[in-house]
């Protein structure tokens, strides 16, 4: 097949903690980069590892602000971005939107009982006990996107599934099928 | 001339407020880009303006990682920056150049005195009559770097000449003499 020229896009997977964002925008960068594209995996945690963050509003709205920014400006350079952050607020997302080019919201929309019952880091029981503040989904809001441009549900879909989703997102943002 | 491969590198200008590192850093930036090479100018205050940023030892130091963060990235795919940061502590500087390949720290060293009297947004001004709390050289400290990769003093030295110091460093950086 031919190999197509393509553009840089911002694929941003929001949706509560344990949802899978991570699981799955680590698997498409691994897959993108094997393929000899240029793309960067921006994780939220890690980026919070760089210098504590709090999680206010107006704390979280900063940190996906921030992400967002260097995520555009990777796009101007020709490189994409996985981008896996609760981002639980919709205006900061749009913020984000409208400072890229081509941004293509994720919604991992993976329903709460079901990350609870995951909880991998024991956080969900942790924010029931009360000993975690604004943990979202239990004591912190969580605004679903209205309009994603893709919706995964990783109760209903294999992860393999989901990480094709993705691709695909990420292949009709950037230009055309996939070689 | 021939026109050699490049590697991307991170100019770090660091230095009082009113040093002279947003002028000197926003030329460079327009002459690498009408050269078609890949770069962006990261001024501290823009992003500084994505979302409230504090003036904490804590702040000032998150500040100077998260842009560093950026920096780094953007290196990784071949993207040069030229970031204008107070960036006051040593540790602070030392971690972004960890983080980096190809870092050059730049002290645009113009003094005190000369800084205070040029003084555009009136800000010496305020921090003297104790307007504004932690101002650098003020009423917050700077760590000058003892081993900066290049020095200048605009005091003593012409715009033209600061820019093609920094130009310079930034060519023997990337790899070879410029065409």
């Amino acid at each position: 097949m031919s190999t197509p020229s393509r553009r840089a896009a911002v694929l941003w997977l929001t949706g509560l903690p344990a949802a899978g964002k991570t699981t799955i925008a680590s698997r498409v960068h691994r897959i993108l980069a094997e393929r000899g594209v240029a793309a960067e995996f921006l994780d939220g945690d890690l980026v919070r590892a760089l210098a504590p963050t709090g999680f206010t509003r107006a704390d979280r709205d900063a940190h996906v602000l921030r992400v967002g920014f260097l995520a555009s400006r990777l796009e101007r350079h020709g490189v994409s971005s996985i981008c896996a952050l609760v981002s639980p607020y919709a205006d900061a997302r749009l913020r984000v939107r409208e400072m890229c080019r081509r941004f293509v919201e994720v919604h991992v929309a993976t329903p709460l009982d079901v990350c609870e019952r995951r909880d991998p880091k024991g956080l969900y029981a942790r924010a029931r006990r009360g000993e975690l503040e604004r943990f979202t989904g239990v004591s912190d809001p969580y605004e679903p996107p209205e309009r994603p441009d893709l919706r995964i549900d990783t109760s209903r879909v294999s992860e393999e599934e989901a990480v094709a989703q993705v691709l695909g997102a990420w292949e009709g943002a950037s230009g055309g099928a996939s070689a």
